[in-house]
Parts: C-alpha cells; sequence; structure tokens
C-alpha cells in the first residue's frame, strides 16, 4: 500500500469513528416537572398514574409544538406550565394548595438565559395563570418581583384572566388541609393521595435561536402561613437561566432551596467549574441539599441540549422531549 | 562561611522577608453600607455630611463593641443595622422612602454563613425594626421569607416592637415622593437632599469565632407600587453569607442586583474560582452590573478579614473597623 492508500485508510477509519461515537445534534429541548416528593407507586393507583402520565404529556406537547416550529423558548415554557397550572392534579394555579387561613395564595417567576431578564409574583390570590402574571412583570413593568394585592392589581391592569377565590378550591387539596390542622403538625407530610407537600410545576426550554428559558410555578406548602414566600419565585432559588451556563426550575423543601441559591448554584458550578450539567445537578441535589436536609429535584437544560432531572426524593414527576427524541414521561425513581 | 552559617543565613532571610510582608493577624471585622448613588459633594452641606459621618460612626461603635467583647457577628450585624435604621437619614427603618401610595413597606433579610442559615421579610409596615423581623424568622419559624401583613402579624406575635404608619413619616421623604409624582417619572431620580433613589442599609460581620454574617435592610424605592420586592430581602441577591466564601450586603437598583445574583455571584467566584473578594466584587459591580445598567454597590467580607466597599455609582455611604484598624467612615468616591 503506498502513502496515498495509507492516508485514505486513516481518512475513512476517522470517519467510521466520528460516526459511530456522534449523537444526533439536539436543536431545541424541553423537560417539565410537576413536583418531587414522596411519590410512591404503592401508593398510586394505575388509574392515578395515568392522569399523571397524561397530563405531563399534555404540557410536553403543548411546549414542544412551539419549539418544534421554531418558535422562542420563553413561550414553549408559558404554554407548558400553563397546561399544569389548569389541571387540577398539580400544587400549581387550579389545584395549588390551601395556606394554613383556608386561602391560595400563588408564587410564580419566570427568566430568559440571553439577557438575564426576569420576572416573579408572590402571593397573587385572583390571577389564573401565575406565570402569565410573572412574564407580564418581566415585559410590562421595571420591576423583578411583585406581590400579593398590588401584583394582583397589575396583572389585572395588564389585562390578564382573573378569577374568583373557588376557582382553585379542589377536594383534594382541601383535605389535606382539615388533615394537617387536625393533626396539629406545621405542615402536610405527604397528602392522601401520596404526593408532597412541596408540590410545584416548572419547565425549562432550549430553543432553535440556543435561549435557554426556566419558569417555575406554585400553590407553596398546604398550611403556610404569615405570608410565606418559597423558593418558587425567588430568582436563583426556584428559577434561573443564563444562555452560557444553563436553565433550571426547582421543585421541593423551598426554605433549603432558598438557603443554597440550588439554581443559580447549578449553573454557577457549570459556569465557573466547568462541571457538567448533570454532575453540577448532582453536587447540589444530591450532596449538598441532602446534607442540610432538604428535599425536592430540579429539571435542567443547556445550550448542548443535555436534559437532566435530579432528585433526592422518592420520585418526581416529569418529563422530556427535544429535536431527537420521542416526548417521555416518568414519575417513580426506576 | 560554612554550610551551618548558610543556613542560618537563608533562615534569618527568610524570617525578614515574611516579617515584613505580614500584616497584623485581623480577628474580627465590621463592614456597613447606608445606600450608594449619586451622593455629591457639591449637593452636600458640611453639616449634612457630618451628619452622615455621625450616623454610620454611631453604627459601627455598637457593632464593633459586640465582636471587641468576643460576641457573635449575628449580634454586631443586628446592632449596626438597627441604629442605621433607628436614625431618620437612611432609606430603612424609620427614614424609609414612600410608595406610590403614600405608605412605608420594608424589607429586610440576614444569613449567617455557618449554616447557611437565613431570614427575610417583604413589606412590613408595622415593625419598628425590619431586621429583627428578618432574625425572628430564622430563628423562630420554619421558613425563610414571609411577607406583607402576614410577617408584620409574625413579628407582633413574637413581641418585636411594633409603630403606627406615622413613625416612618419623615418630611424629606414625603417630598420626594410628591416631586416625583409630580414629575410624572415612573421612579425619583435623585432627591433633593442628593441622595439616590435607592438608599439601603446593611453590614457584614467577621467575629472571634471565625463566623461570617451578612444582613440588609431598605424602603425600597420611592414610588414602588404594586408590591414591588427589591433585592434586600432576596437571598442571593442583596444578601449572602458562607463561611467558606464571604458575606455580602448589597444596595442599589434592586431590580439588577436580583437578575445578577449578586450577593451569591460574588461569593461563588471567591469559592469556585479562588478570585480574591476585591476582584470578585469588582469583576460584578464594575463590570457586570455595568454592562447591564445596574446602579449601586456592596460591602463585603471574609473569614481573613479583607474588608471590601465595591460601588459603581458616585458614592457610598459607608464605614469599617476591625481588631487592626480604627473606625473609619466615607461616602464619596475618593
Amino acid at each position: 500500500m503506498n502513502l496515498r492508500g495509507l492516508l485514505l485508510c486513516v481518512c475513512i477509519a476517522f470517519l467510521l469513528m466520528s460516526c459511530q461515537s456522534s449523537e444526533p445534534e439536539v436543536r431545541w429541548a424541553l423537560v417539565i416537572h410537576g413536583g418531587a416528593g414522596g411519590i410512591d407507586r404503592d401508593r398510586m393507583t394505575p388509574e392515578v398514574q395515568n392522569a399523571y402520565h397524561q397530563a405531563l404529556a399534555s404540557a410536553l406537547a403543548a411546549g414542544e409544538e412551539v419549539l418544534r416550529a421554531g418558535g422562542p423558548a420563553l413561550d414553549a415554557v408559558t404554554e407548558a406550565i400553563q397546561v399544569m397550572e389548569d389541571s387540577p392534579l398539580f400544587n400549581a394555579g387550579r389545584g395549588a394548595v390551601f395556606t394554613h387561613e383556608g386561602r391560595n395564595e400563588l408564587d410564580a417567576s419566570i427568566m430568559v438565559g440571553s439577557g438575564l431578564d426576569a420576572g416573579a409574583v408572590a402571593g397573587v390570590t385572583t390571577v389564573k395563570n401565575p406565570i402569565l402574571a410573572a412574564r407580564a412583570v418581566m415585559e410590562r413593568s421595571p420591576h423583578v418581583m411583585l406581590s400579593g394585592q398590588g401584583a394582583d392589581q397589575f396583572a389585572s391592569e395588564q389585562g390578564l384572566e382573573t378569577v374568583t377565590p373557588d376557582y382553585f378550591y379542589t377536594e383534594r387539596r382541601w383535605k389535606d388541609l382539615q388533615q394537617v390542622l387536625q393533626g396539629g403538625s406545621e405542615v402536610a407530610e405527604i397528602s392522601e393521595n401520596g404526593d408532597w407537600k412541596f408540590g410545584t410545576v416548572g419547565a425549562v426550554a432550549l430553543d432553535l435561536d440556543g435561549n435557554l428559558v426556566a419558569g417555575t410555578s406554585t400553590g407553596g406548602m398546604t398550611n403556610k402561613r404569615w405570608g410565606r414566600i418559597g423558593d418558587s419565585p425567588v430568582i436563583g432559588a426556584g428559577t434561573y437561566a443564563a444562555n452560557d451556563a444553563c436553565a433550571v426550575s426547582a421543585t421541593g423543601h423551598g426554605e433549603y432551596f432558598i438557603r443554597r441559591t440550588v439554581a443559580r448554584d447549578i449553573c454557577a458550578r457549570v459556569e465557573f467549574l466547568g462541571e457538567d450539567l448533570k454532575t453540577a445537578a448532582a453536587q447540589v441535589v444530591g450532596e449538598q441539599l441532602v446534607a442540610m436536609g432538604g428535599s425536592g429535584g430540579i429539571i435542567a437544560v443547556n445550550r448542548a441540549g443535555d436534559m437532566v432531572m435530579e432528585f433526592n426524593s422518592k420520585g418526581m414527576f416529569r418529563g422530556s422531549v427535544n429535536s431527537a427524541q420521542a416526548a417521555q414521561t416518568a414519575m417513580f425513581k426506576d
């Protein structure tokens, strides 16, 4: 074999190797969660499990439609979260848990990774979709975070759909509260439906333009008092997105997530330490939060389209889809 | 000279070099701020300047007394901030600015670097010293962040001193609001007293046990609406402390500080990138915030006792003291 032939062989070998090792490029991606915690196979009937799978699939489909058509991650995240807010199954929007006083006070936030724009609402009571209120704060106010009646007023002035308090009444969540109040414990451990006290919904997305967005929405924790604000509306805790690092949405025992600035810390580890997304998430959720006693999980995505769903609880309602992989939903550890 | 003589010479040279380069060890340290912004020598009479110097010196003295006696950084930070909250000169507590509706809604937070414990209140209206309410949330509730009437109720239940709204009335802040309302602008640029719309107070301390603590308290921004929450009560934005990194309290245009997770980012750069505290602060405040258009500054301290006061505005009311250096106060750039 002459030199030319040898070179040809080497080139062909290289091409074959690179073909074998390369996976299809991910051009867009969407990951969602519907809360983490004591989600146990033994405590959920097949019907209940099926209902969650279907609801998660609907949320994924809403976001996927946007991304597949080349739409912005901001729209995909908003659409996916809206579907879960409108479902009574999740502790956000319609299915929000009750406060100590028997009210529903909702929190949400959203962040765009290209310019670090962000918006959040805390303790709203009349907005049908808190994620839309958070987005309106970002896009149509000089502020990042609005709270209480003022936030409701702002949302109403912006023409967002409002509802009366009975919209948020679900028998299941009401029973959760009564159970806690009768038990005399501070907060519900696990509701009779087997899902976790700190359920929350969220979505993170990568769009065709390479932009990352994260959003989170919650009813907080059953029996919460004194205008308690959890991690969901706190930028850097429950929600964070920066194009040069990652987008993260969290769910769990919010107090620990605030103290650990969980969403920002995962992205900071990627940005500053050069850790891959999975390693950074495992370090914060699987090591640091566990050491403090903070239960919960996160979803994350980066510009390479890596999708991470990390939790230290029994389970997490979750789903993912991208340009190279069909939609998948799951809730248990395995 | 024999080998023994040579070794002796080398040892002596090393000792001399290390003596020359070592500064006295800092065993405790305290840094405070009273707001950053358009603090201009030309717009402040000597009397006004003197009043600020005296108020800052009083706050430093209160914290210094604790630290010098071997007390905890938590007490030093609380005491120093209380002094500034009780002064009508600063936009926190007594001297808080007015909201669009002519009310005073106060925010505060505190964080302890040893166990990452934290507490915060947002939008309280009847607590005399919001920093004490933030501390009570940390020490006596299962939560990290409380808001609105609920937070007021919690503080009252904890026996904290409450006041009627007129306590927070100062003619100067009221005029600020009228000026903004008549001018029709969204927020006050600079008050007639030449100080900045986003004034805030804060303190960071290192105690003899090596613990770091950060605290921040504010009235927010003149003419704020819709229950706006700034960076001061947001852990990771306006306040952050971790013993293995640093303690930071921020003051400035809060929306940018939230989006940049300023306090956490400075400590994350120290922790993950190994930057020294001054470099990390300069990068975030002097580069990243400036690039976004976010005015303000920060104070920071680490376990080595390094004290940093970094701002990108005309001035920042500030002061520092440690075990090796007498108290100093300043307000202008030079």
